[in-house]
């Protein structure tokens, strides 16, 4: 074998099939190895005319194909295949080789194997790919994790492969040490979720209150796409909503079976959160919108449940609503973004990545199921001030949402006196205000706790930690 | 030696010291045991003339202490130290001893114990007890796990020391096989977070909204406790919000600190639901709640932002408002409940463990945090049809709910416009619409998941698996 690859992918179904092809019309000789040889045979008999492929049939072959330091890519299903895979490699490497793990794991099991590997002088470089098929293919959002040694060798590889920004920068950069990279691919999906999650419940409240059609609703995300809200998932939302089912001539949202599936890492995230102790309530609510959806027996249960009986809306106030929505949807979006990044920069402290969240809205820009204008503002408030206690405080989403917010009450008035379930706008606007209020129930949580448990309880006026004798003469001791 | 115990406690601090006191009381010979000996000594010493009390000082010794099969309370901090004090006694029982676990565990580290000890032929029965200290004293809610067979040994001894409930039943029963005690009493403390949540809430309406005192919504507090909500929570809110500082003068609810704290298992609700899949929001609020209040600096930052200008309300429609949240907050408990019990028939389904959820309920009844006459309803619903498949299904609560909408209703259209947070009401009312929802936008979310990674969806008119050609003839195909 003459031909020196650059870089290695093992794990030829779809994803890393598309990543080896991208690689190699980018330029790069890509050694390609899977574990049963058809699937590296019918690659290189479809695709071999776009670039320089090199078919491997064993694993040791597949490593004596890579020039050193080796890069090698591993696309298999996360989990026990992932390492199954290590495990076949580990031992055929030299220090200073680095296996790249593209697939969706959790970010606990790629420290853990980061670790392991590090003891035998590999690097392993867990790193989030968002985009879907069509992304790996013509540009994903890629979010490397692994030591900074690692990015120095591969960084300029990913970065000719990335989508790019509409300022031409190329959506990768070093997010942090071992786990940080599947850890904000994993934030990233649950913000996926919520945005999700919040464009459906605008759909919903254009349907049931606004009294439009899927067509006509579609024409209204058309419009603001091309506003602020300017994003890949509104735009397909648009084409969803225009779609007309073939057989039915129905409206094709409405064909569909109303049961929504996932995968693990929007329920990651809430579980993440709340292991970090940061309010994630806007994500949660799309995970667990999910789940209430597919419980068919409980819906159908529920269905006789009495709700209110809803009033129809004139065309002009129907057209006020609306655009009361698109406010909702917005503030909505922000809180959903703020929770986010407050789990990124809570992660980032807890584990010691140093993360930049600037950095991460950056190469979010592009590539990935969540890209939008809006990211370039959010890495805008970040530069600014790196050290924003949190999105909310940057000036112009703060004013953004002051203005939206007489609308985005006046949306959550309508759908809860119209007893359309708003989960998500519900979380987003209970968190907004829970973040101004000057004092929160949770004194009275306090001294709930304090009461039936001793748990005790801080003051506002001493420093130390105080019970009060409760069963007895209700003095205050110090504890 | 003479004396033979019929059970015996190591871990002496206050929960299984008073635990041990209980036994001992009614009646049982209790073997007493604790890693350092002073505190065995200072338990015989100081309460040695409530009943029989075997003082013991080695482990061997404890072990030798006990009539067969051996009844061996493990009164421990949960985790490492509960395995500690496992590999130390295991070695030294015989066949048919049993290992009782009265901390609060995680339900799957009980089942890994439980699994372990039966391969040596000993019983490990994971308890869950609740009421604190003054419950393991005077009679807490004991829910243990473990074998029938167990039960059928430990059973009496702990319907003796158990709560009453009203009619004289002990709050106890078998649970379920392994770890459904403490899977039980996670849920239990999952539930109680939300019902805290939302007296807080109630609270902070009639005092923010309805512009009341901490006294006077104590006094309101007090009749609700004379009617549906009847509840120990609701008893100590207004004995809380009574009681004034003895050093400011002040309420005391505005003298505490309103960051609230948290252990586990309110958290370990949530994660095990989003695992399940059953949604749980209202839990999650209440746990998201407790840390929001908690990020001091990050409030502090948005203690600017804009809110909506309040205004204030009439005596009368004070006092209209007053009625209206006693409607929400029942419906909003309701709610809770219908979530909790989801998730304990969820786990029940997932692990095998056939609980009988109005078992459950009854046991609820007396000695733990959320003790109330309710339960008494819940248990009845379940008595009714068994197979219920919420508690929403059940005719009384379905009616309740339906008498209490329009009020719940007003209450959140309050709280939006006046910019009060009820993030824990909202996430009830969602619930509740989208249960009763005839269509919701999950049929839009398989749509974009289809459109953006060919997740496929199934239709409402025909069985199968389908896949729009989103990029080419949007023609539909058979996945």
């Amino acid at each position: 074998m003459s031909t020196q690859a650059q870089i290695g992918v093992t794990g030829l179904a779809v994803m890393g099939r598309n990543l080896a092809r991208n690689l190699a019309r980018n330029g790069f000789t890509v050694a390609v190895h899977n574990r049963t040889a058809a699937r590296t045979d019918a690659l290189v008999a479809e695709f071999g005319e776009e670039g320089d492929f090199v078919a491997t049939r064993t694993a040791k072959e597949f490593v004596a194909a890579l020039e050193r330091p080796r890069r090698l890519v591993v696309m298999v299903k996360a989990g026990e295949p992932t390492d199954a895979v290590i495990d076949e490699f580990a031992p055929l490497l030299e220090p200073g080789d680095m296996i790249i793990d593209g697939g969706n794991a959790h970010f606990a099991d790629t420290r853990r194997r980061e670790r392991l590997l590090r003891e035998r002088d590999l690097h392993f470089v867990g790193t989030g790919i968002s985009g879907g098929e069509e992304g790996a293919l013509h540009g994903p959002s890629i979010m490397p994790g692994g030591s900074a040694e690692s990015y120095a060798v591969l960084g300029p590889i990913l970065e000719r492969i990335a989508a790019k920004a509409e300022d031409g920068t190329p959506c990768v950069s070093h997010v942090g040490p071992d786990g940080a990279g599947h850890f904000v691919k994993m934030v990233h999906n649950g913000i996926e979720y919520a945005d999700m999650q919040l464009i459906g419940e605008a759909y919903q409240l254009l349907r049931d209150v606004a009294g439009y059609t899927p067509g006509r609703i579609s024409d209204i995300f058309r419009t603001w796409n091309t506003g602020r809200l300017d994003s890949y998932l509104i735009e397909i939302t648009a084409e969803v909503l225009a779609h007309v089912d073939e057989y039915t001539g129905k409206p094709f949202v409405d064909v569909v079976a109303d049961a929504a599936e996932q995968k693990g890492t929007g329920r990651w995230t809430v579980q993440t959160a709340l292991d970090l102790g940061v309010p994630v309530s806007g994500i949660a609510e799309a995970v667990f919108a999910r789940s209430l959806s597919g419980h068919v027996p409980l819906r159908e249960a529920s269905r006789s449940l009495e709700g209110p009986t809803p009033r129809a809306l004139s065309e002009e106030e129907a057209a006020a609503f609306a655009d009361r929505v698109e406010q909702a949807l917005y503030a909505s979006k922000i809180m959903s973004y703020t929770q986010g990044f407050h789990e990124i920069t809570a992660g980032a402290e807890e584990y010691g990545w140093g993360i930049d969240p600037g950095a991460v809205a950056a190469l979010w820009r592009g590539g990935c199921i969540i890209r939008a204008a809006f990211l370039d503002r959010i890495r805008a408030a970040y530069d600014t001030r790196p050290d924003l206690p949190s999105l909310l405080s940057d000036a112009t989403f703060a004013r953004e949402v002051a203005d939206a917010q007489d609308d985005w009450r006046e949306v959550m008035v309508a759908a809860t006196r119209q007893g359309v379930p708003a989960p998500g706008f519900a979380a987003a606007l209970a968190y907004y205000d829970a973040l101004r209020a000057e004092r929160l129930p949770a004194a009275l949580v306090q001294g709930q706790r304090d009461f039936f448990g001793a748990h005790t309880y801080r003051r506002t006026d001493r420093e130390g930690s105080f019970h009060t004798l409760w069963g007895g003469d209700r003095s205050e001791v110090e504890a």
